[in-house]
């Protein structure tokens, strides 16, 4: 641990291990401290937590800790090496994110394809996501210490994904694939609604807008033209609740009320 | 064009236009001019390229720039306006990017599942993903001037993504969903008998629906309860037409001119 990082956290309370817990983020040669805090927040958000950084320029710095935001517990717990060989001790499998592509590195991948396999082999030891400087990249010789090439998706004509971006996309999908397209969410109030109308509450409501719209002289019994059909086919596509169809009666009857009370002042 | 941006870039040459580029990125009231810059960039590498920003605290601003990296001129192009109503004119669907659960919002839907109806709505129009201050988020308001609520599943003890990842991560989706295996289905059935009613139009339906409301005296102003809300939930789901907007509308009319009429005869 860091001395200079020593007071910001400590490690978080035992929980249950998933095969996240097991996927490593591994920057080569980071640049900008920046960048650094900002993957460890990309990470965290995601529920990776394990960062090393290969000979970073810059490591501890401020602007780190400032762009971690709330996951200055994932700097804290960082490995820093000195060479890619030593961040690749002891896993089993490594992946490398590059764009480019190598004629001798391992077969590309997308990374939607690739990280159901990246979590199976979590699921037996410890992998490697590894990531390159931001203007170099990751050299031939870096990408053929790797087991597979995963690419993201990008424009074709302005590919330039920042670092920390290229780290929140590649967590999100391994996130994803984790739990399996519904992964656990902050909870999820049940959504505010009143049960749905009856079909009988319905064509009461119809029968009072028609009144109304009768009443007003919008519409004419005698050329009705498609004005209710219309109607039907906006509000049949909602699903009505109860409680809207006492609001939209409630209005109806406040404008019936106008209306009489107006006529009998007369 | 801002004139401090003007010398950074000019539009990019004509090409094959597609949902994408019919996707506006919103960002309301962002304060970090790094966020603006670097939501650009996220925008940029995923094929998206028009910014809209409602009273962002400094722009245009140098670490803007520094940030967006190559991607100055969707910063040059950005729109820049006073409120988020502004932001929609002409906008014919609109998407809160929220994680946090509203009562009265519209439902939440997953950014996986949500992105392409998304596509598909771009299909008929100006499409805008609104994203809320870094700190703030989106209010309810803001929330419910939208016709879909979207969250990125993120970890539940620390879903605090950068306001630039979120908007990677968004735009990320929605490319893959517009060029990556099947094209976008619609996964709600939504007949286009006449053309989606703008933004602006269904904001003067609900101003239009207020002033009768509050003329019946079924609303009344010191004591609104919740009924603008949960009538802009019932619309907002439904996605109305202009057609039916004139209906709507219509009928009001009819009512405040009978309500006129009775009034000038006594």
């Amino acid at each position: 641990m860091n001395p200079a990082l020593a007071s910001l956290g400590a490690r978080s309370p035992h929980r249950l291990v998933t095969p996240l817990d097991r996927v490593h983020v591994v920057l080569s040669h980071p640049s900008h401290p920046g960048n650094i805090g900002a993957a460890a927040r990309a990470m965290k958000t995601m529920g990776l937590s394990h960062l090393t950084l290969v000979n970073p320029k810059r490591f501890p710095d401020d602007e780190a800790i400032a762009r971690a935001a709330g996951a200055e517990d994932v700097l804290v717990q960082a490995t820093v090496c000195e060479s890619l060989e030593l961040a690749l001790s002891n896993t089993i499998f490594a992946v490398a994110i590059s764009a480019r592509h190598r004629n001798l590195g391992p077969e590309p991948m997308q990374a939607r394809q690739a990280a159901p396999e990246i979590l199976a082999q979590a699921e037996n030891g410890k992998v490697a996501l590894v990531f390159g400087n931001e203007t170099a990249g990751l050299s031939n010789a870096e990408v053929q210490r790797c087991q597979r090439t995963v690419f993201i998706p990008a424009n074709p004509d302005y590919s330039s994904l920042n670092l920390a971006s290229a780290v929140q996309l590649i967590c999100y999908e391994l996130r994803l694939a984790a739990f399996d397209g519904s992964p656990p969410v902050i909870t999820k109030a049940v959504p505010f609604a009143s049960p749905l109308a009856t079909n009988d509450d319905v064509e009461r409501f119809y029968a009072h807008l028609e009144r109304v719209m009768i009443d007003t002289g919008f519409l004419d019994p005698q050329q009705p033209r498609r004005l209710l059909p219309k109607l039907r086919r906006l509000f049949g596509r909602t699903e009505l609740e109860r409680d809207e169809i006492n609001i939209l009666r409630g209005i109806l009857d406040a404008v019936e009320k106008r209306i009489d009370k107006q006529g009998a002042d007369r």
